[in-house]
């Protein structure tokens, strides 16, 4: 097996690029620039040395508490709860939300052997005790499984404390057309609507 | 810029990696195996360095000549011009062809540039007027380009030599179905009937 091969299978493994575009990525980088190259190789050689999951949120970061749990403007009484850390950054890219981030790691899913105690719901649970949260928003996604995992976390926060829990509206989406929504969809943005 | 950001901008300048997706790739690279994420970046860096095209044909390689060109047991009097060397390695993969190769580098396009003097096409009068070449197969792509850059070649070799030169056939692909097929490959599939 030549270093042609060996790179392909290495692009191959990554989600999403089957054996020819992992082909075609190779052939690209033979003929890029050297210096690209031995820096874009730097780079992945590095990340998971730089980058480390905040001790406080969870979020991938370089300097632990992340850049979110460490700035004083945020508001620390606001909790959004999201399943993975591209999910936050998702959320930061938004400019919509104030407060800080919780990441769970995942969803419940039996099926595949994630229970609670596999999820970062125990270290939500102390910071919400720690008694300066007024709201923790459920921003899990809004599949079957991120819907259990949600009302799964309601439960057990609202056994220990009375915040105040929410969850992110459910509905059409911004430019969509009624014509093209599911039914699911289209029920929850009845039951969710709001007076003008 | 941390390194999240640094190493999504390097997957997102691949071809037909989006700058979602290249985060989708960080994220993974991010939860993978740290020891193959340090041989994926090593076979990166290192690419460049062990590949280099043939001598003789052009193929990538790692030792020049080429596996094929220094192969015994190939066929040196059929030369089989492709575009590019990943045409090549295609070619290799379907085990039909035993003889050698020649890289053209791309096809003749005014518009971007390219001339027959930007491809190899001199070298490959060269192997032919050496003598020991009985058929020059032009296996360039079947579009205006390739189509094109054949009959330019098919014009220069026959005025220096009486070699014979082929293209390969244009026509249905097998299991494809007539209902799907375009018209000019229909025509061409014509064109090109065989007696049973």
């Amino acid at each position: 097996m030549n270093a042609i091969d060996e790179l392909t299978d290495c692009f191959a493994r990554l989600p999403g690029i089957g054996k020819k575009s992992a082909g075609r990525l190779v052939n690209y980088i033979l003929k890029a620039d050297s210096s690209w190259v031995k820096t874009f190789a730097r780079q992945l050689s590095e990340l998971q040395d730089k980058i480390k999951p905040c001790s406080v949120c969870g979020c991938w970061t370089e300097n632990d508490p992340c850049p979110v749990c460490s700035n004083p403007l945020r508001d620390n009484s606001l909790i959004c709860v999201v399943e993975q850390p591209q999910d936050a950054a998702i959320i930061e890219n938004a400019h919509e939300f104030n407060g800080v981030f919780h990441v769970l790691g995942g969803v419940i899913a039996p099926l595949e052997g994630i229970g609670p105690d596999q999820l970062r719901i125990k270290s939500l649970l102390g910071r919400v005790q720690g008694g300066s949260v007024k709201e923790v928003i459920l921003a899990t996604n809004p599949t079957v499984e991120g819907d259990t995992t949600a009302m799964y976390i309601q439960k057990v926060l609202s056994a220990v404390s009375d915040v105040k829990i929410t969850r992110l509206a459910s509905g059409l989406p911004v430019g969509g057309d009624l014509e093209y929504i599911d039914k699911l969809t289209l029920a929850r943005s009845f039951r969710g609507r709001s007076s003008f």
